[in-house]
């Protein structure tokens, strides 16, 4: 399978604490570039798929720096654009057993923020395309983000190409005047695939069922294109032990994956994105159950690689859907 | 709440093996500075409260960096000396799976244990405070550091500070000609609350109850000021693996605390300093069994955290004896 | 020498590539905290006298970190307020050889930026001060910034406090709508010592002699309470090798430095900083050509330290004015 | 006890990711030194015995680094040549949960595998020597060492020395044009203790038994002077937890260990090996039973450690033996 | 200006000790990727320029590394190939003062010395380009390397593409049965530019003179096509500081550099390399004179970088040759 | 040549802080070994010879961790004894440009302190020793290391061993109550070659000469075996710069070797124990100005590598005497 995906989103700076050290004391942070969309591109790029990430950077060394590290994963950048603004920045202090895992933000006024709408052009950019991907945290980011998002959307539909959206709603973005309700209804309109939890449906449709079945239904009866609903169950046991799993609503039914228990967690960022990369890429090369299979079990890899970027091959994602190979040493 | 806590002991250099790597082989050593006492000085200054530590150093770079780095979690060192001797060193090693963890002392003739009973104007010192916290290690390093612990528990007796003794008997010390018999009883006798289990009791009060609710009463009726008993349940199931709980005795009942399963330890050392310190911060603010479960809670954060230092807030602590946001990843 | 001095400005997380790393491909950052006003309150502390830093921070771990890396070097900050805002962050790659070093500057809309002015009371603050130092790094930040800075000098004016002020014009502030001239004037007017070379006098005073005595002579003629004007000359053979000396202007005539040759810089950041702690301490302690002599010395030293603080003694600092020791071994 | 044991076999340059980094996108790899049989030498050694390690070497400053670590740890290297050839490498990368660990071997035409036979006198290398061992690998790498291997065990055969293959059969190896069943039998066949699994036993005796104690029989028709076989059982429940236990055949009864429950590996590699000097070390100097039991807890605590060498001490592996200080903070 | 530039050579993990750290007794090795001619096509496309590198490597997780490595800095990937062998290495301890570096090479066997012939199809890989690139150590790696580049050649020379080729005779290569004067005087013959230095003459095209401008002549008069020779000129006066210059030679006079004093080297490796794609740069966009000039400065910036690659920008180079900004701290 | 020599003195741990950072702010502490005495051993044992290291270590891990670091050098450790008493450590922090590179020792009370003189058999251990080393610093240390030290050199005297002594005077040590002038002339007295600047003459001898070759025929006069003196003279322009060389008097007169600039040291700790190891290995292997030349060229490279030993070869070092291969790039 070759096809190509077009994503589209903010990229940050990620600085990490080094082991279980506390932001209080650190003495280093190491550095990756991340952000929800992007990282779907360089799960599906690594799998040799033909990917394309949309966004834009300050034009400095280290806006530079992220766009090489995309390039590094074989993520097409050659839509990537400058513009005024800062580096958008994450900060991630890495939790254990009972104490919690915190990201600190700080990302307003950034490159993307500010980013040109007509800096795209839409028609361009998906040529060939058979995928886009978008998030609720980019028309959360600014109005022109918000815009950007909007021509994105509205230029896939009109070009056939099947869109997903993981709404992913954050209550501490959404802070440039206008809420979900004003934006989210019709961006999530032509979607193909949603990803999506119940207080996602509330906050961003205005969805309220408490069963998730009719609240798919629900969604579906405001999206007519919509095939796919789906959203991951996280049992936080701990922050370095929790259970994963997932299901899929397919119009018909909601087909549920397996449970994993994920003991020795190294790294938690990023597993919701890989899952997302394991749907398009299970969905786009496989049957539905299978898809979900698929997702869920890079999800779970995801969880064993530190930085946000899952580098596991599709083979290694197989071999732990079928229960092969699982925590060998592999000679 | 902001109280005046004093706190007395020797501050050591520990050089910890990264990671699991052994003294035997091991290419660096990680840098901090603790002590029993300190550690719990750091705790409350953490806290925000006013915690002052007592103490000596050799009159050298390294002694200045232990000042500094008390100073960094916000406790006042005004009150420490320089004087002759060494710097007293403690090599950690941390265990894995069912390997233990170890510690190479190197602390004789050091500073502290030279130390100048005559350099401290415990009414000075005191002026102010609420609480006189030392402990068992102390009057065993030598004759020195014995009549400095003396002198402070008899001043803050006589103006009427609270003191807490984490008796804390240690086989390895007490090498100066003096047994814990011949010292700890009378140095015991003012306070107001003992850390003690059966050992502790047995060697430094020769108690020799193995009920542990009689020993407690047995204790009371040496010392008159007694409020309260208290000592931690750990359960090592490996060095990865520990269960942890604590008692309480008031002088009515024996509260207990929940056992907490901390099942990916980072670093244990200091675990019973933060246990010290959460009684304190939740004796002087609460009611008895709440500052238990803040001790016990404290103190298992701890065992998440690398380094002797408990750098976690009054929040987190208080999160995790509600259960709330527990390992979880916090935006 | 037991003086009381008052730093205010702001301080930003510095993140620096490890070694000679390129900010394009750097894997980790080094953490420090600085800035121009705190360095020199740190070496201050450093050197046994009481200084307080007046600043704001972001209310989240990082923004403590920077409190508790303040007080580590002995600074009290006791006047440190929280409010809303970011962190401000400058990366910094060092530079080798031929290479220059390179700063990126992301500090917009910081805490310090939008400092709320009404939360320090300056009376209180210049409480037994004896001096009070600003750089015209303050009032190029923000309105907010300039405000406080005014309301500072003013209260130190009025209250008998001596002023220094390094004037330090850098180009890529001053965004929010002022220029130097329009706020720099007044401030610099009650100074007792200035840091200005040619460039800064244009800019901010509008003084455009080449001459650096008469301009010396003609800010004197602006400013009744100038006692001193000083600046550095620094010689960049390579990023690796700088020579480096200093002038004071003490209203009479414009003593010299020595000039050092810098022949392996480890750290040039805050190399300005250490000249006008090395100059303040000399100032308050010694005459003249001495306080010169001690601030160059003190400037060279801080060359060999990493980070911006000036971890280096008064006696290094000595030894280093009479040529003692020069780069041997002490054992 | 001193006993005096000669292993032979390659050594390699293992060349490992740090913590949980993939090959894919490492920065770093961390440096050791290892051998199947090398790694029994240096346990045996670390217990105090007389270890000779037999191999070769590329002349050249990682070959000598090779030597140099082998002395580390005790091992007499007197006999070890130099020769053309390069130095084997093999590339490590550490698992966690689901993920499984793998190696990449870079071995073909190292300078052991082109080893010089007649560099080796076997009548001096054995002066003295109580046991040899060797394992599969050796035959199964090249011509050249399959020869010094049947040189090796006919050598020790003659002069009575007892003999442990680890018979240990691998796939990717027997390259150059000979099978495991062309020159094991004849290898195996003087031994007194053998290491062998089901596979290990069809591969390279030629023994279909499904039942173990049955292919041990049916060795023991094979080999006149065997005594002894033993295998381990590993259950891998992830690559982070395994249980491990072991059975010890001799010629009577199939003894079995306890199993114990490794929650926490922090390296798994060498594990094999430390089994084997545990077993060889404990026939040496104890019964049967604690022999095996010895040799399980060995085993256990490798995995405990980073690198390849098993540095634990006696008393260490008695204490698990014996479910003492198991897991503790020892001072 | 952009152009397209294809290159083809061999990359190797290339493995360095960390700071000074000798090969003896090294703990760890920093991680790069690094061929003469890749390390060409790396700096083009960093400068902008349509960049494929040409190669083959062992299809594993390192592999597949070093393709990735290569997209980081945007070179185009696309006709890199898979097929059997191993991947070359090399060790690299960076000397310091009077002690030399020191290079081990481990290339035999690899991936690209087995590289099939007929994998790649050069009339579509030198679709589009304006340059092709090759080095003399291709032809020196194994038969099938200089079938490949004398394919390479011959189609370049067919399409009427341009071709250099730095000549770069080593004697420890050309092990496979053929020396220089077999196989170089054919691939050199279609040049348009090489790189040579009076050894490479001798060794590879049979020229002997000593003066370098007769020596160029009697090149030009073996090739017709050549319009430049050029070569750097090293002072070593110690690991840690050399000088450096160049010469170009372009059909009628012998232009010269100035020469550059490299005091604090920080990494000499691919120094050449960076000479090269300077001067491919400058003589595609500039005259004469000025490519010599800016490659010599890209050149005396690579040594201010740790690895391989020269990731100056082109405004470095530029403000170097014209002495601006040299060695400063840039805010 | 292969000749056996044995060395006696205290080994301890040292500790320095990582490229230049402080004490008073380091994070970590680098590990190595190292003492005057047992570096010379490193050195011959590195250059092929049979070096026997006698010192005595506490009997813990770290004390084991020293032997095996010894044994990693090829140094025999069969005499080393196991004693009460801690691990001497000294901690070293590297200086740059002007600012000095600090020690701090902490070696009172060690285990060699405390050395039992009757734990070593010195016939046994001059079996076939042709030279034996002792240094200044032992007879410094305690009674006991000078009681052991007086045994060592009679038994040398007495069984025909060629000895040399580095007198090396140290002016922090001799705090158990005797004075150099007590002890050291005894122990000299019976000298093949000496090592010896004014001060030491004047310390440990009495000699006031200001004329070195008066003051070697002096020491002549007193020692009647004495054949050499020889001392080396370092010129510190900076820490990071020194200028270094050496006489040699034989007896006849003094000969000088040629001077070093040393531009960029890496770690000048054991430069003057590698020109000890350099001059016994010449005097044993060569005549005396060869020695010479040796014996600085050692010392030269010992300055570009980190730690106290020095891993060069003897190609290395004569290279570097010959000026060939000096700071080249060796492939």
């Amino acid at each position: 399978m070759h096809k190509r995906i077009i994503t589209l989103g903010e990229i940050m700076l990620r600085l990490s604490t080094p082991g279980h050290e506390r932001f209080v004391n650190t003495q280093s942070y190491e550095v990756n570039y991340g952000g929800a969309e992007a990282n779907v591109a360089v799960s599906l790029a690594f799998w040799g798929q033909s990917a394309a990430h949309v966004t834009s950077f300050p034009d400095h060394d280290i806006g530079k720096a992220a766009v090489n590290t995309l390039r590094f994963s074989g993520v097409d950048t050659s839509f990537i654009r400058f513009n005024e603004g800062r580096m958008g920045v994450y900060f991630v202090e890495n939790g254990a057993m009972q104490r919690s895992s915190k990201i600190i933000y700080d990302r307003f006024d950034s490159a993307f923020a500010q980013v040109n709408v007509t800096d795209f052009d839409w028609e361009k950019i998906f040529e060939g395309a058979d995928w886009f991907h978008w998030t609720g945290i980019t028309p959360a980011v600014s109005q022109a983000a918000a815009d950007l998002c909007k021509a994105a959307v509205q230029a896939a539909s009109r070009l056939g190409v099947k869109i997903s959206a993981d709404i992913n709603y954050r209550r501490n973005l959404w802070q440039y005047g206008k809420g979900p309700m004003d934006i989210m209804p019709e961006l999530i309109e032509p979607s193909h695939l949603i990803i999506a939890g119940l207080t996602d449906f509330e906050n961003c449709m205005g969805i309220t069922d408490n069963d998730y079945l009719q609240a798919c239904e629900k969604a579906k009866s405001m999206c007519p294109s919509l095939k796919y609903v789906s959203t991951t169950h996280r049992d936080s046991i701990s922050a370095s032990e929790n259970n994963l799993s997932g299901v899929l609503w397919n119009g018909e039914s909601l087909l549920e994956s397996k449970s994993y228990e994920m003991t020795h967690i190294v790294d938690r960022i990023g597993g919701g994105d890989a899952y997302m990369a394991g749907l398009i890429y299970g969905l786009l090369s496989s049957d539905d159950q299978n898809a979900l299979d698929f997702a869920v079990a890079a999800s779970v890899l995801k969880h064993s690689i530190p930085g946000d970027a899952n580098f596991v091959s599709i083979d290694e994602v197989n071999q732990l859907v079928e229960g092969k190979n699982v925590g060998k040493l592999l000679r």
